[in-house]
């Protein structure tokens, strides 16, 4: 069977290794490439070099940054007192669009088995370090995702940090906005029942 | 709002311009791409940068190839007597997979005044020379795709063809392997029932 010239089969091989990328979304995207002009291929591939080149890992919160400390963690106008604990540098960024203005710190992923990730692998030991450094800050909110690795990784960092004089709170799980009550699947549901608020407190 | 480090900004604006990548798609290609290590980035990005460089347009077919004439139309043991019409090279892909055997010619795209492109833009006046200079090409299979601009190609290349002592066809429409006549749209039903062939004439 006929099959591509060699450079654009490299470029889908190299291509389909990318999560969500399969061998016909890699042959669309390289055919993309060769006609379209849009996208400049000497530029594309000079960023993809030096993607990791300019970036360093900001020392505080362990987010991928320009500088260190990264912007975050060098501005004083932000709330020095809450410290949002999240599993990668992604989360950081939705966070910010939800309006969160506090500190972060950046787990780096979850404790994992099956991937071989243990809490070792972690930043759990530098967030000690801050915790005991930074005195200001009253509050840890565990915002690692809602799955069962993200719960087992929640549940051990609440562990090992319940004799730190600190309040841990869990970001809230239950029905996401815009959802409707009869697709909910019934963990969620569970989960929005028992993380009901009363309305007066609320309100407060 | 804080936003990534510039490096990872300007490969996420440049990965947005392929089709069918938005904004969180190319987020999470990049995190992917500074995490993981079977990706090389710089050999990513060297197959990227080269991506055009070692590739050639056959004269004859107008597919994209590594050698000019491509390998096949080099090939001998190919079928001479049919030649296929295809937009783009990918419609090469698709036919060799599913088995056909014989000649091609690339458009290089469709009619379509929408984006501006017109018959003089394609290599339709190539598919003449051609069809003039090999006697032995006794049909062209038009397969350009069945949309509206796909089919508005087909008939203008049949008016421009219908002189030359050369048959022409056009790939069959229909419902697709595996499809349900439940769920098929009318057009689609409406040419399956207008290319109904005989049953004891499909056994032959």
């Amino acid at each position: 069977m006929h099959t591509f010239p060699k450079s654009i089969e490299r470029l889908i091989g190299q291509l389909t290794q990318l999560p969500g990328v399969g061998p016909k979304t890699a042959s669309r995207l390289v055919f993309y490439l060769l006609r379209d002009d849009r996208v400049v291929l000497s530029e594309f591939a000079e960023s993809i070099a030096n993607l990791k080149a300019d970036l360093v890992t900001c020392e505080t919160c362990h987010n991928i940054a320009d500088e260190n400390p990264c912007r975050i963690c060098a501005d004083v106008a932000r709330d020095a007192t809450i410290l949002c604990l999240v599993e990668e540098p992604l989360d950081v960024l939705a966070l910010e669009r939800s309006g969160y203005r506090g500190q972060y710190h950046v787990l780096g992923g979850r404790i994992s088995p099956m991937d071989g990730i243990g809490p070792g692998q972690l930043t759990i030991d530098d967030l000690i370090l801050r915790l005991k450094a930074h005195s200001e800050i009253g509050e840890v909110v565990i915002a690692t995702n809602p799955n069962v690795e993200g719960e087992a990784t929640a549940s051990y960092i609440v562990r090992i940090l319940r004799d730190l004089p600190v309040k841990l709170t869990r970001i809230a799980r239950g029905l996401p906005m815009g959802g409707d009550l009869e697709y909910a699947d019934e963990l969620t549901l569970h989960r929005a029942m028992e993380g009901r608020s009363a309305l007066s407190q609320e309100a407060a």
